[in-house]
């Protein structure tokens, strides 16, 4: 199968480059009898929305989302449901430059390597315009999740250069992180990271970050033993996502630096004798099956690629030159990227339950 | 699809219980005319195997392997290469314990919720016996990569507990790796690591550690746009592994903290002419596909939860006792680690090979 | 994965319901390189449309294909391509009836059984208007197999109701198909199809007939030995047409009645001096892959469920109705059918062609 | 997706040569709790043998099964069901000619032409010993079926050569059809067929014929409305077994010259007021989708191509010889394909038993 697919009983094909005639995908696999409106997905999509902020690109796009099929009178169908936005107002001209010249960092050089050819504009296929897609099917994925299984998937920004936020998985809000532009819940920090995009964006330069992501009340028993262990698919799931570079569950990278005894979540009965963890460096998967506990993982992006500093490279007729891009662009991408992680995973949650409910007849 | 195959053209299917009657997999899709014995697989194997050196579990077990298809007089034929190694000496009895007591921080709660009941017998499907399927087949597509493509896959552990060694992607030979007992290439680090192995193992205690693998000479072009990016295949591949944390590709975490300007890494023209990229935090992936320079990423493994200090847990009948593993583990699973990194990273980039070969006509 | 999908490497993914907003596919997989244009597709598509004759219903349908993304500056890029098109002047009201009442030999009871909702305008998910999108994605892989491998797929109508007319797979062509319009190249026989058509439409009544189509030029290797063999992908892709009930490839079920010494195929050596089959029996496929003659293979299509005659039927509030088709319906699909099973026969062989030249690097 | 996979929740994964070192099947997606033994499975495998009765080849096989993963205390645990039967007394040496020369009708050619080399023993992949795995995965599927669901599989031989019974698929029984060697229900003609194949095999020549084979008890709801409808499936599943030509479903190609009148199945109610089909020329599916009623379908098989009689080839090396099949063949492969057309119909139902279950939580 080609790689335009994700997940394989709620599996989304993904179309569309920044400048095309539209930007979409198609639902495949979806309980019938979800009710779902555009209003539903325009909420998400509205948070991975350029210019949704000060410290975000000015661009303009239309996110304006429709529903072409699959949806009757108000509910799913369990046939496909198509989704697509239209791309407007396209200003291709902006990006004449990029016809030639590959930019550092970006796809440009390995794209025309691996087809022969590319669609220049802004970037065409990858352009972060793709993840419109993720969040439109994201949020059909997670209003059935919350609605049946009660499962709450909340993000937020922990991290932007070297400004770190300390966050309880267990406890931050969606209205915390959508309190400031930023979604960082911890409000000092926010206001700092604020003022360090600030200053960054003046330098004409930019940076990176890393989003926490939980889901909270998944149901034990999502996940499959061997590949398609949960936490598998959610690493690939987020580094599919432009600019990632890293992915840890529960204790991640820092959890090695720890010896066994103190690593390992011992297993407790709690006031209803039902079998809980009392602690949770496992990140709420065991043997790649989610174990009842929290869920949460944290996923690094680097700084955006697009700068306004000069920066040495070279040309498709291989001369050197030299490029700093025009326009405005996101000086960081984080604020935007809490949506598009939260969509990936109720992708995730979405797939592997109804994969769980087809084998075992559970749920 | 059920989650235990792996890849799309050049795909594994698994099987098998640590206690049942064999483990092994199927290929599928290998190209035809590849020269191929049971000695080019057991050599990878026997890396993999237990009880090769003092610091891993001294325990027995067979990893005999029988190519029982898909091979004639040599060669591969373009049909299905059915791999077993049967199970020899399995003594249950060791793990009657498990039967009824949720070891902490391993698969036996989830899997019995998931599926009602479990082969306890040493974990059953949860095992890491099931990774000798991996290195098996990885061994075939390593071998095609090496001879076709002129690839080297080579992977070394940089970090045990808390002591990391600095080691350069770039250079690093097999033959330092396998020099010493934990495949740590930095001789002086690498004793460090050995010591620190045998005093936590003398607490009947456990550690983790990293990989760090790298591919050198992987042609520009593998990989796809937006969910099959290659890095994106690699981290759901490695984070499949048991104990795995994290994934980090390039700069991975650590390049959150630089800045664009910082992190870009500008092209050049070489000595003839061709392009290249004159720094590598991306880590050898440009937008998901290889952009020529060297791959390398870090994958975190826990520390062995099976240890034996004494450890709080319930019973499936759910009774609080305690548990503490009898007999001789793992204290530390990076050794064996090594070579079971390297082969999942060999089955990514085979497929993704075959994939490009497919669409394109490249190669 | 769900059933809205077909091919494995070129892979179509199909939306949309009769009077929802569009139908259409994202294909993913293509080659990049291809010329292609609306013009291209448009011209298979109006071969399939309704209102082309006075044999077919003369109900108006806006078949316009739009490509959304893919093609850049005329040329597929690699990457996916989404096709579409409206649907314009649905007059829901002629449905009405179909709301409560199900159609007999329709899919009506059993979608409404299945997902506990239908929409029931125009037959939703069930209307031959999916099939539009079989055919834009076939006119695609059919002008990469006719460019680039010289492959020619030709079919025609040879069987309407007891009219049957000897043809030979070998030789007759596009402009004898399209010489009238029931796509029978038997000018005699064309003659009395047409005249039967006019005389059961008159009745109110409906016909079947048989499609027989050929693809010429396939070059050997097409095809795996086991369950994807070409024939099994090819009776798969027809079966799945609406109201197809049978496939037969080669001598088919008539060559049952041979013996062994009669139906087998000798080999021999042509003019070239190259291996030829001196009969085709088998219809172009040895065990499952193409041998480089004629492939050759027929489809049988029932007569129309919809007809003006009146018929016993039941609400879905169980009681007792009849049921009489109002408006104009086609009193024989054959003439239609026809491009939309040449379409999947492209669909199979691109599909196998990319697959075949993945593995072995052939092509 | 390599094609030695069938199924996409209920999936199986074959492999094996006539002449390797085994032949088998990995399951993997069966539901955990289900009882199974090789007793079950041997049972069906002994009406696949050879040298089951006269009229079958008198070759000796060894057909013994091996559970090597999967099961736990006679459970099945939800983890991948590994299948397996070991070659034993093959005596290649029967085979030295086939080395070089093509064997009219046979898979041959085709195989060497598109892998570069082939397994000639025996016919290697191509070799109908392939069919035991298929057999022995069905046999757990079609336990699951029986014993959950109440579905009833059974087949038998319509047809030999030119002889034909007239069965009604709803009430001919197992017991009937075991009752004779040929497998058909109709006594008279039973004896017929066997003395048609006696004469025959004496001439050193074959036989083909058709299957029948019904589902009955298979709820509403299996099957998906475009390309995975239920009887594509089921039409892929039966064309990829050897010496198959064809395939149709209930009213099937002769439905072809019926009038739609004639032809459509007007619903109706039956005692306990629940919606049914008053005739069933639809074959059990509507739009794609099980309606309740009895499925069937017939599979037509070539007359066995291996035979006695001197038959016009050309060898690898492009020279011109003759070929007359020595040791003891099938004349005629009907009484052992029931078997497996029934084997292939439970895999085909309980891969769409699952997804349907998963898609809309029913059953």
């Amino acid at each position: 199968m080609p790689g335009n697919s994700f997940g394989k009983q709620f599996r989304i094909t993904s179309f569309g480059e920044s400048h095309g005639g539209a930007v979409g995908c198609v639902i495949d696999g979806c309980p019938p009898g979800l009710e779902i409106t555009e209003k539903d997905i325009q909420e998400e999509l509205d948070r991975r929305r350029p210019g949704q902020s000060d410290i975000t690109t000015p661009r303009k796009e239309s996110d304006t989302i429709e529903i072409l099929s699959g949806v009757f009178e108000g509910q799913t169908t369990g046939t496909p449901i198509a989704l697509m936005a239209n791309n407007k107002d396209a200003r291709s001209a902006d990006y004449e430059e990029m016809k030639d010249t590959y930019r550092p960092s970006h796809a440009d050089y390995t794209y025309e390597q691996k087809y022969g050819l590319r669609d220049w504009r802004g970037g065409g296929r990858s352009s972060a315009r793709e993840t419109l897609a993720r969040v439109a099917a994201g949020a059909v994925a997670r209003k059935f999740l919350r609605e049946k299984l009660g499962v709450d998937i909340v993000g937020c920004v922990s991290q932007v250069g070297t400004l770190t936020a300390e966050i309880c998985p267990d406890t931050f809000t969606r209205a915390e992180v959508e309190a400031t532009p930023i979604r960082c819940p911890d409000k000092t920090k926010a206001k700092e990271m604020i003022s360090l995009i600030d200053a960054v964006r003046d330098e004409g330069d930019s940076l990176g970050g890393v989003v926490l992501c939980t889901a909270r009340g998944v149901p034990v028993g999502l996940g499959e033993p061997v590949f398609d262990k949960l936490h598998a698919d959610l690493a690939k799931a987020m580094v599919s996502i432009n600019a990632v570079k890293g992915f840890e569950i529960g204790s991640g990278f820092s959890g090695v630096s720890l010896k066994g005894s103190e690593h390992n979540d011992p297993f407790e009965l709690d006031d209803k004798g039902d079998v809980r963890a009392s602690t949770n460096n496992a990140g709420g998967v065991l043997g790649g099956i989610s174990s009842g506990e929290t869920i949460y993982f944290r996923v690094a992006f680097k700084p955006t690629s697009t700068i306004q500093k000069e920066q040495s490279t070279v040309t498709s007729t291989k001369k050197k030159t030299t490029l700093a891009a025009k326009g405005r662009h996101d000086p960081c991408v984080l604020p935007r990227a809490v949506p598009i992680v939260e969509a990936m995973t109720a992708l995730v949650l979405m797939d592997h339950y109804l994969r769980h409910r087809g084998q075992t007849g559970d749920g």
